[in-house]
């Protein structure tokens, strides 16, 4: 039945398709739209058409960006032979906002899943290959710390090691701020194998 | 710091505009986003677009919808005798779903508020008394039970019943399948005093 007009009801059920947002957030999001002013409406959507259509991959480090050369890459302040390597965009920004590390980025745009059927061919792991033919000092590999992940960190530190670069993976361990109690069993022994002298 | 791109950002920035939707929600829909294919970006866009523009309030009813009248006051087979007052569309849709009830509605589009600062002038309550003009059995009013929903329901009953036309209430009390332990005590005191003899 169509207990709004069939405009919202259309309006409703494209928003359900977004990852997250249920029929409920849906028809909420909807009516705030409806009630918001016109011109506020067309910014939102215009500039997810804009940027649907304008982001691109860098041709460097294959991060989303509306360049050919994200900002990152093209910084000759950045230390270009340190490459750290995350799955996607957003753990890129994730270390970004540490304001700590001044190496550069590889993005793989995923990780390794026989699960999913997502296999080396399908991460950005060529492009990576092909930047190491040029001189790098040391690869960080900051995929995530799940299975996926892990796996990706492993195949990636095996393909790369032969060559001769230094490969490191960040530490796994209780978070700061973190409760033992709290933490999962994988974690805390993760944390007692990886333990340093103090 | 501008971690993505500038254009990721102003979109995660435009989304965050939404209600519920905070700086990490806004990132995982606006990377949602643009990894969709490009025609579904540009429907959702026209959509919110389109929707905005069309709709208007129901010249009888001052519901949400895209015609001059809606679906349900322009059905003959709805009891137009038997007005019921809700608060807002959604929670006409909410009475629809049942598909119980053959009455119409007619939609406040608020309810008052000291508060806030919203009086009775500001909401749709003119466009009812007007309607009461014309022949009328009942009014049924279904405002929320909030203080304000309750405010308002009160002054419309003052309003409407010199007219000598019949008001009513929906009943207050605990919701089905409710756990007596887990419910306020405003809510177990109005099922008390509104206790039926069986």
């Amino acid at each position: 039945m169509d207990y709004y007009s069939s405009q919202i009801t259309k309006l409703i059920e494209v928003l359900e398709r977004l990852p997250g947002i249920g029929s409920k957030s849906a028809a909420r999001l909807a009516f705030h739209l409806i009630n918001m002013p016109e011109d506020q409406v067309e910014e939102i959507a215009e500039t997810m058409v804009k940027t649907r259509r304008d982001i691109r991959y860098c041709k460097e480090c294959c991060t989303l960006t509306d360049r050919e050369i994200c900002p990152i890459c093209g910084n000759p302040e950045r230390n270009h032979k340190e490459i750290m390597v995350v799955e996607n965009t957003r753990d890129l920004a994730a270390y970004e906002k540490t304001g700590k590390y001044n190496g550069v980025y590889h993005v793989l745009q995923g990780a390794i899943s026989p699960m999913l059927g997502i296999g080396p061919s399908d991460i950005r792991l060529k492009e990576l290959m092909k930047r190491l033919e040029k001189d790098v000092d040391e690869v960080i590999i900051a995929t995530n710390s799940s299975l996926e992940g892990e796996t990706t960190a492993m195949y990636i530190s095996k393909l790369i090691k032969p060559a001769g670069i230094k490969v490191t993976r960040i530490a796994s361990g209780v978070p700061v701020g973190g409760d033992l109690e709290y933490i999962d069993q994988m974690t805390l022994l993760r944390a007692l194998d990886g333990r340093v002298e103090l």
